[in-house]
């Protein structure tokens, strides 16, 4: 928070509630695992419920103890999707990504340092990957992480980068994840080179993703569009063209978001 | 709010904001604004606006000085829909709807005395009707008030009604508006016995609508599906076609949700 003097922290603990209840493992969380995890006292955090379930902002179930997201947010999330209709479009073009591709398509976001998925469209298969909309992941993993990068100017990237470097070496998450600076910047390189990026089990073991930039009018990019498969990269010509595919369609959202 | 002890004013403020700003007619506000018609003192409402806003909730723009929804509420209303999966999933179902009637599909639900718009699906026209979701009105109004109030059982109706009352007559909205309480009890036996309900006019002019139930597993009522169009109501077969497509999407939905 950048002015400790305009800051609320009820209103800020609040805020920290519904996104620990919106994260996959936490949905359902009762009073003590919600002042304990986000170190709220009992007795505010349980005044911070009460006041958010009696405008149905969150539900209580009496059996269980366990709050959880309430319907109110529903209304909420469309409305800033109508508001914030160049995101509200993105995002109500990803059936079509889904579709087209087969893979789970994905659109993420920057926040601060890490991007967020605030959209997914799993295609229609019984076994599929998914993600929690919602959720965030550092900025500088996988494809996703790469390709938003890639189109920062040097220094906002430079910044950012410092976040998670030691010496030029990055922590590492899976046998495949880029363990140094330099790598990083090669790769930088190609993916503005092709308009795509691509990764091979970076973030999670097994799972392969290609990730294209979406830019606003000014040609800053403003969001990532991305797909996530268990097929294996080495399959060249598939690969290949699910990339053109998914550049054409980052296009496509390119040009309807302006 | 039941019980003053257990509130925090800041964090019910903020809640506040959030569903101001989710209206079309506010949906850019400045903090003069909010603060007015809130009742919120100057400075408490901009150190909320800071702390919403530094988590992408609400969105500022520096040259109109408006604040609105952000982002960040986008997840969370994802995220809602799908752990409140039986409301999502009837969501997910009304553009079957508008698309096999034609008219703009809605999914209620009630809070307090009043209806909620959580869901809408509008037809592919080029001019047709629209509502705001998040929207609220009265309980006791159109048909689909009429609807949700048919369904309830008698102690709970009477108390609703109560608030609408005053010796056994509503206040007016149209010239078509019900007026008495006898009326109403009367059209209820009628949509009790036919499972659909209809409107003519009377919260809207020239809008008429049409509602049916949707039911949990055991037999409540807890959302209403709706219509709305501005086709003239003696139009008996066309009319008597669509009530009977509605019954059939609300008897799906309530499959459906169980």
């Amino acid at each position: 928070m950048e002015n400790q003097e305009l800051f609320v922290p009820s209103v800020h603990s609040s805020l920290e509630i519904l996104e620990w209840l919106s994260k996959e493992e936490h949905k359902y969380s009762t009073l003590t695992d919600l002042s304990n995890n986000l170190h709220i006292s009992k007795s505010t955090c349980l005044r911070i419920l009460k006041t958010l379930t009696a405008k149905g902002y969150l539900s209580y179930n009496s059996d269980s103890k366990n709050y959880s997201l309430g319907f109110s947010l529903i209304p909420l999330g469309i409305r800033s999707q109508e508001i914030n209709d160049r995101i509200g479009r993105a995002i109500a073009y990803l059936p079509q990504v889904a579709e087209d591709t087969g893979i789970t398509a994905v659109l993420v976001k920057r926040i601060d340092h890490r991007l967020m998925y605030i959209g997914k469209q799993e295609p229609l298969q019984k076994i599929r990957l998914t993600v929690t909309v919602g959720e965030t992941f550092p900025i500088h993993v996988g494809a996703l992480g790469k390709c938003f990068l890639a189109y920062l100017d040097t220094a906002t990237r430079a910044a950012l980068l410092s976040e998670y470097t030691t010496n030029g070496t990055f922590p590492t998450y899976t046998d495949h994840s880029l363990t140094h600076l330099d790598q990083l910047l090669e790769q930088i390189d190609q993916i503005r080179r092709e308009g795509v990026a691509q990764s091979n089990g970076e973030y999670n073991v097994g799972i392969n993703a290609v990730a294209c930039p979406i830019f606003d009018e000014r040609k800053k990019i403003i969001l990532v569009l991305g797909g996530f498969t268990l097929n294996p990269i080495q399959d060249t010509d598939k690969w290949e063209e699910m990339k053109k595919k998914m550049i054409r369609h980052a296009h496509k959202i390119s040009e309807l978001i302006i």
